[in-house]
């Protein structure tokens, strides 16, 4: 390829990185490189260019990680051979096309098939949120520039307050809220303020995996119990550790099987907090999408003794990038949550949350979330007919209160955690159940996203892969 | 007043809230709302508007804590009598003199005289800053977005690793600078990946107060090292703890008293790290401001033995609502920080960190930090002028290497706690030496911020006011 498509603009306003990518993506859509064409070399291009070598090197690294790229080692960097379905020179397919780093078609380029816990960033309403961003910006008080609250930024957590108010019956102010650096950030700063590093918890057995590695790495213990077709087994809690002094629970969707926790465990579980005085975690952290029927209120609603903690996300909602996320504390421990956040690193950045705080308060939120229930439902539909249509046989799908990935059993006595390295190597973002068990369990299963699915059409591509990967793994 | 000058637009785009407050400060600028005017409660005025008494209550708190409104509990809310220096109806004074929140006038509405740690906000360029965020956020990657690196945004630590090269001395890739939630988010991940509980580590006595209360809280023990005109005491901290696994210091511009931290200090400080090793802090909190020629590399350029975890921050060059600060680890190091990134909360949302790439790599950050030091030389000749010519008797301004305040002894006996809780209640945010140090000194001080003063004037009537309080107070 001729240098000259590549052309840099050093006032155009775009870093030099993101104009060579730019100008990568044009001359691959437009046919002026072709599959399996070979790239210059990071340092001759650099040289060519007379910019940094660093420079070149990013705009490589996105080309390569979104399947524009493929990197072979002492071969040099080619142009990735699985683009072959593009149009031919002159033509320009259309956008979505052009940016498919698979076989299986997503709705955004950067998920692959499968992938868990991502949002479908396609249906993102970016423009809208610059727009909000920029403003928010310009607007922003210098007092918020200068001291910005630890505990978050005030309208956000107002914004936060009414909204669980309305959907998911809470009852709080907005000092009960504390904005945190993502769900990460609210279980650290409950461990610094409620619990004592060799502390002993109830966690969900399957449950969340990088909660758990936070806890272990934390030095809190943790205590397995496990989850059957009403959520967190409290009995067997009982049993096993009644003098924990708190519990990690998922009651509207189990994370990862997705039942709901039921009212009568609800009950219990809040009765032993009360109790033994000890904490409830509640994770909601896609509470927000259900397909059938309304979510039952979130735990915290039923909180009679100020025993839970609250913790939600907009991850799921927005995007993960954004790495915010809230936790509601029991009026009676305010002043404690207060006192920790101006010690403790706190939420980030004023301007996400002001952009945020926007976002809910004009009506935006509301109007995404409604369209996003719609979307998912609609991309469940075509992942869970797939697995239907062709997996019946090896695959069993659990039912599921809601969420934005289906939980599936395997039928054999496959090692999902093996199955999921060698669909993993074929680009399939499938993970294994068994990840996240803490005690081992005889049968496997399998966890797949499903928001960046954009057709039946790409559901059923994934899922044909997936199986020809089941059928030629070791029974 | 007449409620129609609040007539607020549903459909203007800024949220209620804003809209109010700025109503407000319009209305008090053109002389509609005098000085004593009482206002409507929040109550009436929420009932009147019909709007959530949320609303009222966002816009009155912003308004009384930018000075324009005072409560006065059940005699309401009036208009501020501090504003009676205001034009008269009709006259539109200038927009700083509307947004005095007491006597001395202050270049920013949200910074009171002599705050200490904030850097002049009516220079920040926020129009530039906001046509960039915006523009970062309609360009980012969905993979950022999706993704975020948990060590920081790439072209973010690439910039970084640049800049640090050319101003610092220091030479590191971009795999070694790791971004964080403030200078705490850094503290608490070096604390996460490299020491117990238990350890113990050199503190300098005085030292930066928010480090202190951080280190403590986390657990580990500080054992008070002196500091003298070449900084940090080496061999006091030697005799007092040679044993210790850390030491946090600040070389370029000590904290709080600003001197240097002397050549063969440093060699020394390195020598004893790398025998017992030990980690070495370094906090280079505000190096970018320095008045008469070039601050000393940082000690991390000296770091042969990698020892010196490198920290700087955003905050004062910036602004601190940003939240943003850095990490540079040594090479050998750099396996366990990626590790402890995946786990432990991150440096917050990726747009920040995407406008602050755009606007080091495009020039405004060399082209803000040049302005930056002239109008801080300019504003710190404007405080220690006014402290030589009327405060000569009663306080000595230490020499100091650079930064953004003034460190001053007091020439009496009088306590320096006692002093600033006296000037604080007047609205003056000077802070006491004293509460920096771990053991008591016989001769207390004053810590000034002069970043806000925006003339001379300004800088001479604080002076005075902090003179009245001094003779005022007991010897």
């Amino acid at each position: 390829m001729d240098l000259q498509h590549l052309a840099l603009h050093r006032t155009d306003g775009a870093p030099i990185y993101l104009q060579l990518y730019r100008r990568y993506r044009e001359a691959i859509s437009e046919g002026k490189l072709r599959p399996g064409d070979r790239v210059p070399s990071v340092r001759s291009l650099a040289s060519e260019l007379n910019v940094a070598r660093g420079t070149v090197e990013a705009a490589y690294q996105m080309l390569v990680s979104e399947g524009y790229f493929v990197a072979r080692g002492a071969a040099g960097t080619v142009v990735s051979p699985r683009l072959e379905h593009l149009a031919g020179p002159g033509q320009t397919p259309p956008a979505r096309a052009a940016s498919a780093p698979s076989n299986a078609r997503m709705a955004s380029s950067a998920a692959l098939p499968f992938q868990l816990g991502l949002p479908a960033l396609d249906a993102f309403p970016r423009k809208a949120w610059a727009r909000l961003a920029g403003r928010s910006l310009r607007t922003l008080e210098t007092v918020a520039m200068a001291y910005p609250d630890p505990a978050g930024y005030e309208p956000l957590r107002r914004a936060i307050a009414t909204y669980l108010g309305i959907s998911r019956g809470i009852t709080c102010t907005h000092d009960q809220v504390f904005v945190t650096s993502g769900y990460r950030g609210a279980l650290d700063l409950i461990c610094q303020t409620l619990l004592k590093p060799a502390d002993t918890g109830w966690f969900e057995d399957p449950g969340y995996v990088h909660a758990r590695q936070f806890l272990e790495r934390i030095g809190v213990r943790l205590t397995p119990v496990p989850v059957d077709a009403e959520g967190l087994n409290v009995t067997a809690g009982l049993q096993r550790a009644s003098h924990a002094s708190f519990a990690v629970v998922t009651p509207t969707h189990q994370s990862p099987l997705g039942m709901a926790l039921s009212l009568p465990r609800r009950l219990e579980l809040l009765d032993w907090a009360a109790q033994r005085r000890a904490w409830i975690i509640e994770d909601d952290y896609d509470s927000e999408f259900r397909y059938q029927g309304r979510p039952l209120p979130a735990l915290k609603s039923l909180d009679g003794h100020g025993r839970v903690l609250y913790t939600g996300t907009f991850s799921k909602v927005l995007f993960p990038g954004l790495r915010l996320a809230y936790l509601v504390v029991p009026q009676a421990q305010v002043g404690r949550f207060k006192d920790a956040v101006t010690i403790f690193p706190g939420p980030g950045s004023i301007s996400p949350q002001a952009t945020v705080a926007s976002f809910m308060e004009e009506g935006h939120f509301a109007r995404h979330l409604r369209k996003m229930r719609t979307l998912y439902a609609e991309r469940r539909g075509y992942l869970v007919d797939a697995l239907e249509r062709y997996g019946a046989d090896w695959l069993r799908v659990q039912p599921q209160a809601g969420g934005i990935h289906v939980s599936a059993g395997l039928a054999s006595r496959q090692d999902d955690i093996a199955l999921t390295t060698a669909a993993n190597a074929k680009g399939l973002a499938v993970e294994a159940l068994g990840r996240w068990r803490i005690r081992k369990a005889s049968q496997g299963g399998l966890l797949m996203g499903y928001a960046n699915f954009a057709s039946e059409d790409d559901a059923v591509k994934a899922v044909k892969r997936l199986l020809r990967v089941i059928k030629d793994s070791p029974a």
